[in-house]
């Protein structure tokens, strides 16, 4: 008999040689069902590999990051399988599962797969999952493994086989497919239920554009009809809401080839926008004892040997910038908080002065390549909401609770309603890497969690994960489409204030050295754009709107009372625009849907002669017509913002 | 006999030989005393030269700058006297007249001249002075002016004469000094009533660091002893004014030579005093139809190859930045105005759309000599508040009223009420040199012309003044001091929408060129805020104040109540602080007015009781105490905006 611990810390005890799976059928027969694959000891396994000792045990289903992998990487190869039904003779190069679905790279020799050949395989693959094979695994010799794959005459698997050691080769088998593979599989092809191929792409073999390219076959598969017509709902939805798509219909930014890639141009509408995120920001942080600072964007290369970010950038970002007689070198900066370090090292600091919180819409720069470019949420350009607190080590809890307020209100502000934290901790077995004092350390990982806990914020705990000069928290938020997203980083930093030779005087008259905490909310004002506009699918929270109404003039008879009252609106801080087109007013209407303008005031002889407007709202229609100055209050009340 | 045209077109007739003098005599003897040189034919002359011919003539006084001009080389002479009489054997180099005063550079051989001995110099000169010796000027051949400089063993002068021709060299003798001189000169020393050696400095000989160093004694005279007392008053209110003293003192602004030179960091108090004028100019742009949009900090060079600012700047700027694979080069933008072209561009515009009004705050880099920068006038970044109206050729002359109206306001609010304009013409001799078409420019300059009448600013019109690109109006501000300041320029340009191709499709479906307008209210935020700075001595207008309070509670027991009122005040968008030191309420108070705080709020025991506050307001004293709501609606009143 052998001992199983399972999760919950109770002991079971099986014979020698049952599954994984036993076990589970030992629980129930609806979770035997469920389950995809077992971490044994920590490691992966089948489920159906037998226990030859005593283990800790977690059984992996669909709803566990690892269950979701294995059942992929089998459903690629049930795609090879049917990949060879269908093109006899075709060889295999690798099929790993991906953050979502799997690939396999083939060689179809001279035939040249398409997309139009994908329904043909989709088809295969389900009347091969009907038959419900086992994955079977066993350990090969590299002897016998050579030689099936010499007998298959398929170059790419002899090329994998030759970088593994005798002992370590296993073969997977399902149906009348046979795989090189380290496994871990699912029991077998039965648990797939839903199929689908996504796309075809060239690749090269191993990445290396001197080899052959190979054909690489995206799918997707789920274990049950549903979650893939959901995940297909998802792709849909995800691909109307694009911030890309959306940027350029909603005229919020544009890129120009001439200006540069990855460099974003705020279009009046986009800059409304962001400006009034900034105001909520700024106004916020006001509140609480902030000071806005401007600071140059380029620093002189010292200041970045100095901070330790030229060592982490400088070769790798944009190249250092020289003065005409040769004598001076600058970069473009990559971080504000050199920057800041120096503001605070511009006069002496007594303990009464601190925390010194100093916030700046910092825009930094560092180079990406342009492959790696996607709208605004990777750019080389991007503005930070930063700011950096430097206070004393007894403030840091009290400054990371206040910080945690802020981020909250942020989020809840801007209709981020589900989130959680994860606390980055050091590696306990590792504390030589991390620097600062042991002490300090221990205090203030300690105070983050207290902090996080007295908040009430939902918090994972991940040793190892702070950075070498200190422990920090992140929140991870979900939008709309369910899709998770690291927004707001507080980060507490021993290294710049050593680096830079902070110091306060203390009340004992001593010089001390001061904490620096990192933090910003939305992360890159770039970045979190892009998401709101996904979050939101271009319906922003109406205070931040910058297009908060559209004036629609039956004709242009009306554009002078139409100029008229776009004035008054102005003036009372609202934005929008007159439609002075010679339009139809169907299509006026029309327009402004699609560009998504929550509220149409219509004008037309009857307004212009009762001094009213008649307002449409979206998604409500006719709310009747009012004066301008009932609009006016009607409006303000709505554009609150709610947190 | 010849004839004399005066500036009133009036013409005199005097004997053939008679001088400028005889002119002014025979006018009034009070007009002749005051007359320091003339302008003959556009030439200015020594008042006392014949005159051989009929000429126009114009007297010049001290209140014409070529009067003031000609007043200090002489008086470069005049010390050149007394210091070759206290000095015997020093060598001469040049000594001209500057734009305040005049200088001369002396070799003094062993001796180390210093400004301790100023004062004795000074002493000669007045004595000379009261000597009332004629400038007497005589042609000599070149052969006999180095013959006595040979003599006189001076290389300065011989190394100037050999640059001259025979025939065009003139020496002027004075007393018992004779230089080398093309003048002109006043009629004799007399006329000097006030002199101030001002200080010394070390200065190659023709600027070449190669050379011998001599030594540079810059003075400044008057006709009169009230006019010098008046000039070195302003001197040390200017000294007082001095932004890099106040930006340091309100803690403003700083610099870190880490960062680097000319690159200011732009502390909380500056920041909020920023933001304040970049809201207020942002808030009136947006009534006028601008949009702001946001830019990076960098663009391709070919974007400045093709804007032509990299034939400007290139070479003399900060040099390329290469992205670490080589394959781009990237430049800080010295302007906008390219990234704006670029945000043109990128949609269809119709000549409906026009005009297109596009603002940013936009900071731009420009290299400037380490020795050439000074406080934030003369720096290496600097926000530009620019905007770009690409409009149709028929709407320049609206946009330019609009523009003047926008920079009049700003001005007025801001308490700049003395100002003119300069409009900046084609050299109608030259037309070659401009580009754009003849017409457009005939119609363009008219208006503009017609623009600044029919808004009633005082003109200066200045043929060739023009850029090659388009006419011009620049704004010419005094500030308290007198002193003048170029500050809100508006350009036309015809040049860039050629070169980026900018286009609009008109009434008739054809494709037509827009013009482009090139505006900035400030200038640059840098040197507005400096001038600002200087003008007001550091008290600005109530809104634009970042210090507008300060709470000063008597003991630390009233500490709470302080905090609760400032929490209550940011709320109501004041900005200031509360003086949490321990010390006695007279000192706060001192220093809140050092800080030139326009509101103390002092709070004790009486006030936390009461729920009021005892408010002193700089330079009126004590206002009594009251609730604090009180105060904010008087504070409110009290900061509108007067323009």
């Amino acid at each position: 008999m052998i001992k199983v611990t399972l999760p919950d810390n109770s002991v079971r005890e099986y014979e020698q040689g049952s599954s994984s799976l036993d076990v589970a059928k030992s629980i129930s027969e609806g979770l035997a069902r469920n389950v995809l694959a077992a971490k044994v000891n920590g490691e992966v396994w089948d489920a159906t590999r037998p226990l030859t000792e005593d283990v800790t045990l977690q059984l992996l289903t669909w709803n566990d990051t690892e269950g979701k992998s294995t059942f992929w990487h089998s459903s690629a190869h049930l795609m090879a399988e049917a990949l060879e039904a269908l093109y006899p003779g075709i060889k295999l190069g690798i099929g790993p599962a991906i953050e979502t679905g799997f690939y396999y790279d083939i060689d179809f020799g001279d035939y040249e797969f398409s997309s139009d050949d994908l329904e043909k395989v989709e088809k295969k693959m389900n009347e091969l999952a009907k038959q419900k094979n086992e994955y079977k695994r066993s350990e090969i010799s590299k002897a016998d493994a050579v030689q099936y794959f010499t007998d298959k005459d398929d170059e790419y698997k002899l090329d994998l086989i030759s970088g593994l050691n005798d002992g370590d080769i296993t073969f997977y088998e399902q149906g009348a497919f046979t795989d090189l593979c380290r496994g871990p599989h699912i029991p077998h092809t039965g648990f797939i239920k839903a199929i689908k191929l996504m796309s075809v792409a060239g690749a090269y073999w191993r990445g290396d554009e001197k080899n052959k390219m190979l054909t690489r076959i995206y799918g997707v598969t789920f274990p049950k009809a549903k979650e893939l017509k959901e995940y297909l709902e998802l792709l849909e939805e995800a691909k109307k809401r694009d911030h890309r798509k959306l940027g350029k219909e909603l005229e919020l930014f544009t890129f120009s080839q001439s200006v540069g890639q990855g460099l974003p141009l705020w279009l009046p509408k986009g800059t409304a926008l962001r400006e009034r995120l900034e105001q909520f920001l700024r106004k916020e942080q006001t509140k609480m004892g902030y000071g806005q600072v401007v600071t140059p964007h380029i620093g002189s290369k010292d200041l970045y040997v100095t901070s330790g970010h030229y060592a982490k950038y400088g070769e790798d970002s944009f190249q250092p910038i020289h003065t005409p007689d040769e004598n001076e070198e600058y970069l473009l900066k990559p971080m504000n908080c050199p920057h800041h370090c120096e503001i605070y090292r511009s006069k002496p600091r007594s303990y009464r002065d601190l925390p010194v919180r100093l916030a700046e819409f910092g825009t930094v720069y560092r180079y990406e390549q342009s492959g790696e470019l996607h709208g605004l949420t990777r750019v080389r350009s991007f503005t930070q909401d930063d700011a950096h607190i430097f206070c004393r080590p007894d403030q840091v809890k009290e400054e990371f609770k206040k910080v945690i307020d802020l981020v909250q209100y942020v989020f809840t502000s801007l209709g981020f309603e589900n989130y959680t934290a994860q606390v980055s901790l050091r590696d306990l077995e590792n504390k030589d890497k991390y620097i600062g004092d042991d002490a300090l350390w221990d205090i203030a990982e300690r105070e983050i969690k207290e902090a996080a806990d007295e908040k009430g914020l939902p918090t994972v705990i991940e040793y190892g994960e702070a950075a070498f000069y200190g422990p920090k928290l992140d929140f991870m938020v979900k939008d709309a489409l369910g899709r998770s997203w690291q927004l707001g980083t507080i980060q507490v930093d021993y290294q710049l204030p050593q680096r830079f030779e902070l110091e306060y005087k203390d009340k004992d008259n001593t010089a001390k050295r001061p904490v620096m905490i990192h933090r910003a909310p939305f992360g890159s004002m770039e970045r979190f754009i892009a998401i709101l506009i996904e979050h939101t699918a271009g319906n922003f929270p109406l205070w931040l709107n910058p297009e908060q109404y559209a004036i629609l003039p039956i004709s242009e008879k009306y554009e002078e009372y139409a100029n008229k009252l776009a004035n008054q609106l102005e003036v009372e801080g609202l934005t929008g625009t007159v439609d002075h087109r010679d339009e139809k007013i169907g299509r006026k209407i029309r327009d402004a849907e699609v560009k998504k303008v929550p509220f149409m005031l219509i004008v037309g002889e009857k307004e212009a002669e009762e001094g009213t407007v008649s307002i449409r709202r979206k998604g409500e229609g006719d709310l009747g017509s009012m004066p301008i100055e009932e609009f006016i209050s009607f409006f303000k009340k709505e554009a609150e913002v709610k947190a």
